[in-house]
């Protein structure tokens, strides 16, 4: 079986959620399978272009793979989280979702000059907080590195919303 | 320098967060350093009395470190999080915090009958959400093998609210 056989058949849709008429994919099972966790980290790894300096990983089931690839890579770990919940100084962005709007925050003074980061959380939707993370780490003097995602939902158009004719993307599996 | 003065050092005191009065400490500047962050992860599991069967990490600063020990450990990992957070069927508890409650929830059939399962957090400040965590554990029918923490905040006495005379408790640092 193909990685991308195994992780369609682990990962698990979870109908009318976060609201009705969503079908979401539940990354959680594939956690539960250390062998597979190793497997889509090392899917992401190989297929990079050249190392990152570091990994920002979106709060928070981007952490999940985010830490671990970091660990893989042994390049520092940045979390991006939503507003509030970073303490020390940060920097803040807003950014449009479907309905309303989301903030999120990056440490200020945790990203050094020129760094080249990577962007990475477990699943692509429209792009809308990949995006808003970019701006934040151009802010904060990195350049974005690649974008790599465990699930990339392409019929959302996430991956043409991002600017990525010069940026490294990857995800394991698409729908 | 040892381990313990080493994390002394790199964490940061964050004063008056999340409100005044409370110095926090932020254990992000700690995966800031790569090889910091593997030396607390060996600390750990070099402690520990025997191997878990699986690692539950509480949301979301215990994912970063609790998705590298059970990555190490080779067992799976569960996430434990705030209400509504994990889709599909859960079970939820509802425990007191200094002002209010709050309510965590774990996926239902993920632990197997008989799992010896880590409880990690990065932090054990009062202990509540380790205690309520432990109790979802052994409702879904699992045993608690150990409780790890990067930090212990000893003065807030949350080691003695939780029952460990014969369970594994330990973090790398205490205050």
């Amino acid at each position: 079986m193909t990685l991308q056989d195994k992780i369609k058949t682990t990962l698990r849709d979870v109908k009318d959620y976060p609201k009705e008429g969503i079908v979401f994919k539940d990354l959680s099972t594939l956690l539960l399978d250390p062998q597979l966790t190793n497997e889509i980290v090392d899917d992401i790894i190989a297929n990079l272009p050249s190392k990152p300096d570091a990994v920002v990983a979106i709060e928070s089931r981007g952490f999940w793979f985010g830490s671990l690839i970091a660990n893989k890579l042994n390049v520092p770990f940045l979390p991006l989280r939503k507003k509030g919940k970073l303490p020390g100084e940060t920097e803040s962005i807003s950014y449009d979702l479907e309905y309303g709007s989301a903030i999120i925050e990056i440490h200020k003074g945790h990203i050094q000059n020129g760094w080249n980061v990577m962007i990475h959380d477990d699943l692509l939707a429209t792009g809308g907080t990949a995006k808003a993370s970019a701006i934040l780490i151009k802010n904060q003097g990195g350049n974005v590195h690649s974008y790599t995602f465990v699930v990339n939902l392409d019929f959302l158009g996430g991956r043409e919303s991002l600017e990525t004719s010069n940026v490294h993307f990857y995800s394991s599996v698409s729908f």
